[in-house]
């Protein structure tokens, strides 16, 4: 076997064996495959099309590339992904309930690259809390308290960083093969036996329309099936952000008030009940989704869900005095109103613009290395489909730097009609 | 303009534009562009293919990456390119013809990677004869004696080379788009104006086909045009070594002997009367092909060419005694009769076979840095169409190793049926 073989093959169309493509991850993860020969292949895999038997193959060598968590101790440890946007802070609403629930959450979660940062930043605008505990606190976490949320400690997949890497300076990032496959191997690398995926779809997401949303979820079901990772898969909206707030710390304190049953935005109890009940139903906690959703509504309502997120927080060091009054995180400096130009009713939010401006403000990160400002991001007041009347308050830019806000305030974020 | 949106449109089967294809030669040549994204973008060229534009804008962005040779003071210089095969002593042969004729022949040629030596290589088994004289002294010897060939000392076509390597170490090889940019770009960087390509075809060559052989003269053709570089393309077999003769030293003997009018193999003829006369068409010294043929034999047969073959190696330093007298080149240790195993017609004597065995004995290289042996190789008395008698002699192994002629005379190089 040989990489010019392989490669090959691709180009022209045809299938590749399981052991081509094992060889192929293994070369590439030693260097003795080249990344102009991994960029040929990856663009024929992109025109040609990879089969769910190639694909499923090539999710398991990447999944088995690096370290694999071993979560068997915690019996059936139901995973949850969602393949992110702008807003989106579901893992730290639903990941406490399902908890709750008596679902073992053990959850190894990444930095954010793009418009904000990941689950792990955003835990860490908590004072005190520690992303980085090693695995032994993180697995007697989750037998002592059902939960435990860390950073990507452990040598998790390296052969898909690797392929995603080089993907990014390829123009070969948009290809479904390739997406599912580097999903599906970190969760499997994380010790997922169930996975419940949230495959979000609009401006704001990966897959930009419903027809690729669900191409990308028929393929990770199957790779799920034939991988023996039991995995149902949600399309959710991403064209506007998800609730109301945009922004770590912000994101954070939308996520405490849901729990405390302070407010919900409709978006939101539509995402976590249906990722939520598909969870309870995987785990044999419900006995069908109907049941699954009012069970998550009612651990929500009886303040147990909250109860386990202080849990969660105290367990890693966090201090949940900021979570019992979430008034005591520090704020941005300038505040500023966003105001309707005209009155009529919002025809859009466009997620995109929201995240690109949030990384403008200093809410996300390009570079692995970049640092991010947990103070900045947007809350929003009114989202698509409210009506609204000219000068009217649509939401609050935060910002440390006065012109940033200016140059904010000077776009159209919200179309009205 | 980036090279990201670059790959993205040919990724997408879209054409690029003139710009775009002169953006990704300049920044390639200038690391700017890396070697895995090219690898990307070649694959997707080769899967996507590429419109007689875009190859035409792909051969001049290579063509004027490097030097490009200025032969203008020599009137219309026609140039003549073979696509390889074994044996090939066409340039040898053909050249002084041409020159002989009164067109002037400047031929700037490569060393061979693979089977056999290249033409300068077999230049170079002539004792004396200066491969690297300089473009001053090259351009006055064409003035003066109407001919000279010398190595490749400008830096032709960088753009070529750098492209050509990597599609070698990514199966992007047999690419007609890439194969018919790469061989135009340096034959306008070696200053032809008129262009007669031998699109050899068969076992021993590139073109392993009819049909393959046939789209490239035609692309080939259709870029001359486009690019303002009249061009004409013959298709010739390559199923058998061409001629007698394959190995270095062996081909010059081939080569001198023919032009001393000792024999003539009807492939030799068949190809060099071919060339020949389109190239005196295209020059403007022959009314018809017919004429033009005619012309090729006659001046062989009145001594003219071998004349001109003299004067070219005189003019560069070299003994011609060794012409006049070929017995006086160093022969190989060994030469060993291949007999007929049995009786019959000859219907295969396989030029990959040979070719790659004449590697086996030294006679080429695979490294650019590979020293060749002038001495080893093949000659052959018969070929295929011959009716042969069991214990025959079919052609002679020249080894300087015992043991690798032992081994060549247990394959079964000829087919007898």
């Amino acid at each position: 076997m040989n990489i010019l073989e392989i490669i090959a093959k691709k180009r022209d169309g045809k299938e590749l064996s399981k052991d081509e493509i094992q060889y192929f991850i293994d070369e590439y993860i030693k260097d003795n495959v080249t990344d102009y020969q991994a960029a040929a292949l990856v663009m024929a895999i992109y025109i040609n099309g990879m089969n769910e038997r190639e694909i499923t193959d090539l999710t398991l060598a990447m999944a088995y590339s690096g370290d694999v968590l071993d979560l068997s101790s915690l019996g059936n440890v139901v995973d949850k992904h969602s393949t992110g946007g702008v807003g989106d802070k579901i893992t730290l609403i639903l990941m406490p309930i399902i908890a709750s629930l008596g679902i073992p959450s053990a959850k190894m979660s990444g930095r954010g690259l793009g418009f904000t940062g990941g689950t792990i930043d955003k835990l860490e605008s908590i004072p005190g809390y520690n992303t980085q505990i090693n695995v032994e606190t993180f697995i007697e976490n989750v037998k002592n308290v059902g939960i435990s949320i860390m950073g990507q400690t452990l040598n998790l997949a390296p052969a898909d960083k690797k392929l995603y890497a080089l993907r990014d300076t390829i123009s070969c990032t948009e290809s479904i093969p390739l997406i599912a496959s580097s999903i599906m191997s970190k969760k499997i690398a994380a010790g997922a036996n169930k996975i419940v995926l949230d495959i979000t779809c609009g401006s704001g997401a990966f897959m930009k329309n419903k027809e690729d949303a669900k191409k990308l979820a028929d393929i990770m079901t199957k790779i799920g099936e034939l991988s023996g990772r039991k995995t149902v898969c949600i399309i959710t909206d991403m064209n506007q952000p998800v609730g109301n707030c945009v922004g770590n710390t912000l994101e954070v304190i939308e996520a405490v008030d849901i729990l405390k049953s302070k407010y919900m935005p409709k978006d939101i109890e539509h995402i976590i009940t249906e990722l939520g009940a598909n969870m309870l139903v995987l785990a044999n906690k419900a006995s069908n989704i109907e049941d699954g959703k009012s069970k998550i509504l009612e651990n929500i309502a009886n303040g147990k869900a909250y109860e386990k997120l202080l849990q969660l927080i105290q367990s890693q060091g966090g201090d949940i005095s900021y979570i019992e009054n979430t008034s005591k995180f520090e704020k941005a400096k300038y505040i500023i109103e966003i105001r309707a130009k005209k009155s009529g009713i919002i025809t859009s939010l466009d997620a995109y613009k929201v995240g690109n401006l949030s990384n403008y403000l200093g809410a996300g990160r390009l570079k692995k290395t970049d640092s991010i400002n947990p103070r900045v991001g947007f809350v929003f007041n009114k989202k698509v489909g409210d009506t609204v009347t000219q000068g009217e308050v649509l939401g609050y830019v935060h910002a440390d730097e006065q012109e940033k806000a200016d140059f904010i305030l000077e776009q159209d974020l919200f179309e009205i009609n």
